[in-house]
């Protein structure tokens, strides 16, 4: 362990005893803001003004040039504890020479099975299930009345983005025996495809699954054509800021491609889904369902199309939750959990780890600001 | 396809278009009762005696002695569409040299999808993840609140009974990197348990999961007190109708052995778990959280312990309908689905298929009455 040190911390969100444990027994002076909400961002200012050496933040946060002059010449690192980080101006951030540090990677498992688990919990109707415990009306056995959902095992599924999260997505289906079409417009991973059909040649062969799957690279057209099931991973890319925009990736052209019996399930970000015209899809049946975590707006505004009294049974809706695991936000282990992953992006830059080299620290974010 | 002929059937209720259409087919003359409730015993013996061939039941049809008298004669079949068949009397059935069918096997991979469904469903919590959105009680990004779910991938889940369904639960496992603990009184699988730990090594070693993991048989202690997950896949056995009763084989004794972060899923049958003890378990933190498909009695009692509102984030309660898949419970395919296997299982004792010999029919239950 690192000499005790007097390095003074604010914390706009608790972030749990355990990563602040790590803080404390390094000797850290610690400030965490109590609430459930953001602090007002007048707080933020008089604690950077205040003289901390590092900022704690999450997506709430508003942090710009005004934050940065308030902490100039003693303010050395914001260590967001989130993936995104849109709430941070990144040229503010490289005109005053603070770094900034995220928590990617960690969320990979726990929000690709939470797509899997949006997925069942969608398709075999979990939801309308519990309503008729719950609410008393399950009557006596029947063959389908009042409803049946629909198999997932066996089916095709399309991944539309075969990132980390979309290749973890796929490592889960494979248990279920299902076929895969892979579709990514920048990025394809020929090596990873071949070990997962090899993967499933070898369930077949060994007796584990009784008919051959099969997993390929598709045109996006091909794949929401074919598949049962179409689950994004993509990021969000507006138009103008890559080569491959995903704004509105799925708008009532692409889901009048999919089959009318599939099911669409979103873990990526809301925007890339045309709310208005998956509210339509739904309605008029062009697709069967669809499970949501994300929202073109969050919190999901009171009347979206999506909270349709008549959509509810084939439309679940979730909290952006994906990432919600106990172990996943909360470990100190910064390869496990986002709350360790983000001290330890503190620590490395106030204690100088990497030989003090801000370009060399694995969860900087805006790395070309130090690069010698 | 056979000649025409003219069998006479009544069906208790409706099993869907896809089935009676073979049925029809086939000339036979079809009378479908049409509620969704069971029709009255009454009803029952009164086609019956006005000289039907073959009888479509579910588990709420009470068969016995009366029915098969009623029959005398002309009555052939009884084809449930189900697995159980607490309902026919099977000494009353052989005494009258009727023989009756159910749907085993059809039912497997989709119970078990369900059982993992209901597991992914109770630990991410997506029942308090949906009432967020749907109640508009969705604030701003927290790291921990109002609450998180726990995370399956790589964790240890223990399966209560390695038969067809425990095995294809065991399946699906592999694709979330879980270690396997397996435990079976009656019946162990040795060459299976050796197949899988075969995948998982081959998934390790083509990097498809971080971990190395493991499968084996343990002691049922062991296996309880080891558990991050447990699910139950054995069947209903009473005290002195086998070897190893099942019969409250969960009970405050052994909900006491599991880890108290530990979560219970029941897809087998209902009394094989002392409900007033889970509802201790649950509400003294014994274990973290369960899962139930089935329960002592059906529908579950508006009274009954488990639907404290207390326990309502962390008790997922759904109505029997691990089996409600639509392929699962219609189609007319009998490698498929338990309508198709329902009428096959009829269509093979009229027509008189196997050569006529009832015994070597496969989804005759009783075979026991027809052995030359």
């Amino acid at each position: 362990m690192a000499e005790k040190n007097s390095f003074r911390v604010f914390a706009t969100c608790d972030i749990g005893e355990e990563a602040f444990g790590v803080l404390r027994k390094r000797g850290y002076k610690l400030e965490v803001y109590p609430g459930p909400e953001a602090p007002p961002k007048k707080l933020i200012l008089e604690k950077v003004r205040s003289g901390i050496d590092g900022l704690i933040t999450t997506l709430r946060d508003p942090i710009d040039a005004e934050v940065f002059e308030a902490g100039k010449g003693r303010l050395q690192v914001v260590a967001q504890i989130a993936v995104g980080f849109d709430n941070i101006n990144r040229t503010d951030a490289n005109r005053y020479g603070v770094p900034f540090t995220h928590t990617a990677d960690v969320l990979t498992e726990a929000t690709a099975e939470f797509a899997f688990f949006m997925m069942g919990a969608l398709a075999r109707k979990l939801w309308s299930s519990e309503q008729q415990v719950r609410q008393n009306l399950w009557g006596s056995w029947h063959p389908f009345l009042p409803f049946l959902g629909d198999e997932v095992t066996g089916k095709t599924i399309a991944i539309i983005g075969t990132g980390r999260i979309g290749q973890a997505m796929i490592r889960k289906c494979t248990g279920f025996d299902m076929n895969v079409l892979c579709f990514d417009p920048a990025y394809q991973d020929h090596g990873f495809v071949g070990r997962i059909q090899e993967l499933m040649d070898f369930r077949h062969d060994r007796g584990l699954q009784k008919e051959r799957t099969s997993i390929k690279y598709a045109k996006f057209e091909e794949a929401l054509a074919a598949a049962d099931f179409v689950s994004v991973h993509v990021p969000l890319i507006r138009p103008g800021e890559g080569d491959y925009p995903t704004l509105h990736l799925f708008n009532e052209k692409t889901f009048r491609l999919m089959k009318p019996t599939a099911y669409f399930v979103n873990t990526s970000r809301g925007p890339v889904v045309d709310e208005a015209a998956l509210a339509r899809a739904l309605r008029e049946k062009w697709i069967t369902g669809a499970a949501l975590d994300v929202y073109e707006k969050e919190p999901l505004p009171a009347d979206s199309l999506l909270r349709d009294p008549q959509l509810e049974d084939r439309c679940r809706l979730f909290h952006h939750f994906a990432s919600g695991g106990r172990i996943t936000r909360l470990s100190a282990n910064p390869d496990k959990g986002m709350a360790g992953r983000c001290v330890q992006g503190l620590v490395d830059v106030l204690e100088r780890n990497y030989g003090g080299d801000i370009s060399q620290m694995p969860y900087v974010v805006n790395k070309e600001a130090f690069l010698k």
